[in-house]
């Protein structure tokens, strides 16, 4: 089939599943997901997603209705159900299903999956970027299901003909994108945002901070504001849906470009590893 | 029947309705809603809610796929079709359908609508409330879809035996309940927070307003502590679910019951204007 949904041991064509309309999804949203992509249907650093997605459940106290490993048992056994081995792997967990209130329903939690083609880019483009104002709640840690903030500003961007949007706190500093870390290179060193309560701990994240060690590029985890982002030497971005991207144009202000050795070595580390981890 | 769901023309028993996966609701919280009471068939404020539930909408761009009186009119033929008139009658426009993608699908919204028996109560006897931490967004004002923070507050106060849960930001500034806006009254005064961006306008909170205007008692509509909380000579809380309860405790200290000539006269104002309206 060319995209999968699957919802409590039921699969088919995505766009033909039906749920519950009583799944607590509806009502408020609460749930957590997880995401990755497969290449020639090995799906990418999954322990660590799947680490990630279990944590974030935890977080919010879901009950999985599954098992750690019985969750990458079905994830494996799905992508070869999809025409391609290319895919976004997407999964989420809800708190079960139930009249609405808000509550907690009894019984574990409702699994989900999707999966849809998607090739992972190189990222040797340059991409435009804007910014808008970080409005939204002090949990941006868990991977919840309660996006909205991040829609406006998704649409904000493709307005704006940008690939993201950056989101950044009233005083100025830099947290994140509506769906991914963004990081700067200054003077040789690798900056991003510390992993507290306003950013997700991207495991494209993690893998671009394990570069910068194996490459000798120092890194520091400290906040960085707006002005700085202006003034970097290269301006890079990394989700695991587009490894690693790096920008030309901030809010309409030409950016970076200052430090193409470092960021190359960088962007070609992670790309390189996806390859050869997928072969 | 005894619940009632209704998805895009088609309704039935609330249990047994199946809703597309890909509604953005699944992927991102993706809509807004608004509910309120029924009696003897008689939806109470109606069209008060049904402007603020378009202005949510409008909010966040998503395409209402009714007229204001093509919405008043379902909502009214739908209520015939439950076993009772005493409802809580439930709607959301969720934006569209869609592969998950975070920017806006194209067309117009998707129509929900949900009742189930409920019965308001007249709030004679007080309860018991417990504070947190408000650590939610800066959208507030428009009622979401994305309701975890709301979720989780409401479950610390089920656990604490308390009927509401009370947000408290970083300062000491009192916003809202869980689902409720919250009041109190000093020296004579009604005080309750303003309408900005960290609060619902409730409907209820409104005529509370009003109900204090007819009475002769003045209204202050500026922010207030959680140290004026825990002072106040009564402590209200007000929702369309449950016009005006009054609390006698709150994190287990003991609070109000200072002022009960116009607790009282506000309680069973806001209430028999209910009853009259929907006889």
């Amino acid at each position: 089939m060319k995209n999968l949904g699957y919802y409590n041991g039921k699969f088919g064509e995505l766009e033909e599943m039906m749920v519950p309309m009583n799944d607590r999804v509806s009502w408020f949203g609460d749930g957590v997901y997880d995401a990755g992509p497969s290449r020639n249907y090995h799906i990418f650093a999954l322990d660590e997603h799947i680490d990630r997605f279990f944590g974030n459940a935890a977080k919010l106290e879901i009950r999985m209705p599954v098992t750690k490993q019985e969750m990458k048992d079905l994830l494996n056994d799905l992508i070869r159900k999809v025409d391609t081995g290319e895919l976004f792997v997407y999964y989420q967990v809800t708190r079960g299903t139930g009249i609405r209130d808000h509550v907690f329903t009894e019984g574990p939690g409702n699994l989900w999956v999707m999966m849809k083609p998607a090739v992972i880019k190189d990222g040797a483009e340059p991409v435009r970027l804007v910014t808008t104002e970080d409005t939204r709640f002090f949990h941006c840690d868990i991977k919840t299901l309660n996006l909205i903030p991040s829609v406006m500003a998704s649409e904000k961007a493709k307005r704006a003909g940008a690939k993201e949007c950056i989101f950044v706190r009233p005083g100025g500093r830099v947290t994140e994108c509506a769906h991914s870390n963004v990081h700067i290179l200054k003077d040789g060193v690798f900056r991003t945002a510390p992993t507290d309560h306003l950013i997700l701990p991207g495991i494209a994240r993690a893998h671009l901070i394990r570069a910068c060690h194996a490459l000798g590029i120092p890194v520091s985890e400290t906040p960085f504001t707006q002005d700085e982002l202006y003034a970097a030497d290269e301006v890079l971005v990394s989700s695991s849906s587009n490894f690693c991207f790096w920008a030309n144009e901030v809010d309409g202000r030409p950016v970076g470009g200052k430090d193409p050795e470092n960021r190359e070595k960088l962007r070609k580390y992670v790309y390189e590893e996806f390859i050869r981890a997928t072969e």
